[in-house]
């Protein structure tokens, strides 16, 4: 690293994200020596501790990276499903391409934010009435979506494709991310060319980067994938991680909070490292800070659903939430917040939260 | 603009591009004033004279500006019924909801390229035989896309969409635009969420752009609408423009070119104002610099199609070239060459043009 220091000073993590694996780890192993009780240099300089330690509430969050492209997936077996059997039926729920290659899909960069951002509920077109005339005002079904989303490092040249055996020296970290969605509009709209308006009203990511180093020791078998992947998206080694998800949601007004969804990060079937090499075979370059979301991770489970869509089944059931009252999509005022944690042997590793309130919508 | 000549040193157009249409139009003058024969600061001054202007053939290329976020609409009637026929049926040509918004997706702003980059053709996995198992290998039914496209001048913050009558304000410019588009993997790949892997191997621009304010002589009567928009995407001025397109391919190797279609950008159906209106409509935030593609431009006559895949029907009607040879879909080493222009009243306004060459899979 001793050539590269000039990545410290950046506003961004761009740059450190354009080094190499061997530079992250270098930059890991320096600070955790630098935090140890046996490392003095840190905390025996009272002047270089107060510059180096900033308290976290006196800290305003920012993006950790510019993004240069964001790209979300849809790899959940359990939320296509679930998704697949509200919209067409149980026997035709997953497509027929989506065990063979992790789809996913191109997003909007620009309106990606910062935990704590409040989003406002849009207006847009919706098909209140089958094959009658849309109409056009505030969204009534808005939605959150649990996902994480992995940071790309290093990049590629256009026409050629990171392999599957290279593809985990391009996955540099990971961010809870709340995809925020507007399911009405988004019905509406998808058909043939994919959700547009309704997701880029905002897109919310934690500001913290858990690098991939860091999540080693929560390694766990991958999700068994019945066919066989093609040889361009096979890994036998494990990159799948058992990180706990939870989302909280708290209407306005009130300081009573209520845990809606307990997922977890393992419920994934296809792995960032497949989607990174799916993303890229027909030759797609990517760039340190480009975004990769997971898409909704939900279990198999009522209560591991990652989406309002899905926790009240598409309004047949509502949720109660411990204030009293109940809910089918997002109210004007909710906070939603998600966490994402990992447990050790005697310690957590903490991802911090995910939050966002929703507005009403604009006059 | 003299508070803001540190535009003109930058090496791409965004900061200019974040400036005001007043701007712009001042910019443009003051040039003007400069070229024109009454005015000798610029021809009386050999010194300036050569630093000022770069011969055309000595010059590199570039993308015109760093772009943040692409997207791509679909606002060709012709092409989209084309398109629907081919993949369902003369009755369901058009998606219910295609007249009442402009269809667009988000786009790869990482791999659109300058013209004269070459193309890959890719590897993929598609559907080649109806019930089966997917294949992976070479592309079969490369493609090209004639579209033309806006850059975005100017911005809009998170949450705040633009208004159709502030629209104008945003449209900096236009190029020409070749959406390079693998079919097979297309068709495989994008149901439910859209296009993916099929377009992010490569889009290429031609490196001029042409402003609006340049296209006001070539103003046309807006596409007719049935039924009425709704009145966020509601204008009664013009914003249409007589600009011939048209795409010539030239086989590896040999120097007869044939026109396999003419074009013109007054067949959208959606203007560049609505299209910017309804990207924005829930709250999404646009940069100087994003790129908003129009959509496959086709006529409606079979010489006036924008692809392959309807000059040649699905396959089922081969072009002839004048070199004796013949083409469902492009064949390695083919170049595609697409021009746009206007013409005046004694004068021709050149967009340049936008080319590229197919070459063959990469071992």
């Amino acid at each position: 690293m001793k050539q590269h220091q000039h990545v410290f000073k950046e506003s961004t993590l761009n740059a450190f994200m354009a080094l190499t694996p061997d530079h992250w780890k270098e930059a890991r192993s320096t600070i955790q020596s630098l935090l140890s009780v046996e490392n003095p240099t840190l905390q025996n300089d009272k002047a270089l501790l107060s510059r180096a330690l900033v308290p976290q509430v006196e800290a305003t969050m920012h993006l950790p990276a510019k993004i240069g492209d964001y790209t979300d997936f849809y790899s959940s077996i359990h939320h296509a499903t679930n998704v697949g059997i509200m919209f067409r039926s149980k026997e035709n729920a997953l497509m027929p391409n989506w065990k063979y290659l992790p789809v996913g899909y191109h997003g909007r960069a620009s309106s990606v934010v910062v935990s704590g951002t409040s989003i406002h509920r849009p207006h847009g077109q919706t098909l209140v009435v089958d094959d009658a005339p849309p109409v056009f005002g505030p969204c009534r079904l808005m939605d959150f979506e649990l996902e994480m989303a992995f940071f790309v490092g290093g990049s590629n040249r256009l026409g050629e494709p990171i392999s599957i055996d290279k593809a985990q020296d391009h996955v540099f970290g990971f961010v809870i991310m709340n995809d925020w969605s507007a399911r009405d509009i988004q019905k509406w709209e998808y058909i043939p060319l994919g959700p547009f308006t309704a997701k880029n009203l905002g897109t919310s990511i934690s500001p913290w980067v858990v690098t991939t180093l860091a999540l080693e020791p929560f390694l766990v078998d991958n999700y068994p994938q019945d066919p066989e992947p093609f040889p361009y998206l096979k890994h036998s080694d494990r990159f799948n991680f058992d990180i706990k998800l939870q989302v909280d949601l708290t209407p306005q007004g009130s300081n009573v909070s209520t845990t809606v969804c307990r997922s977890n990060y393992k419920y994934l079937y296809w792995t960032a490292k497949q989607q990174l090499a799916h993303h890229t075979v027909t030759g797609c370059n990517v760039n340190p800070g480009d975004l990769m979301g997971s898409g909704t991770i939900s279990g198999d489970t009522s209560d591991s659903f990652g989406s309002m869509l899905e926790l009240c089944w598409k309004g047949t059931k509502p949720v109660s939430l411990l204030d009293g009252s109940q809910r089918k999509f997002l109210q004007d005022g909710d906070t939603v917040t998600m966490k994402a944690f990992c447990e050790g042997d005697g310690y957590v590793l903490g991802f911090g939260t995910c939050t966002g309130t929703l507005l009403p919508v604009k006059p």
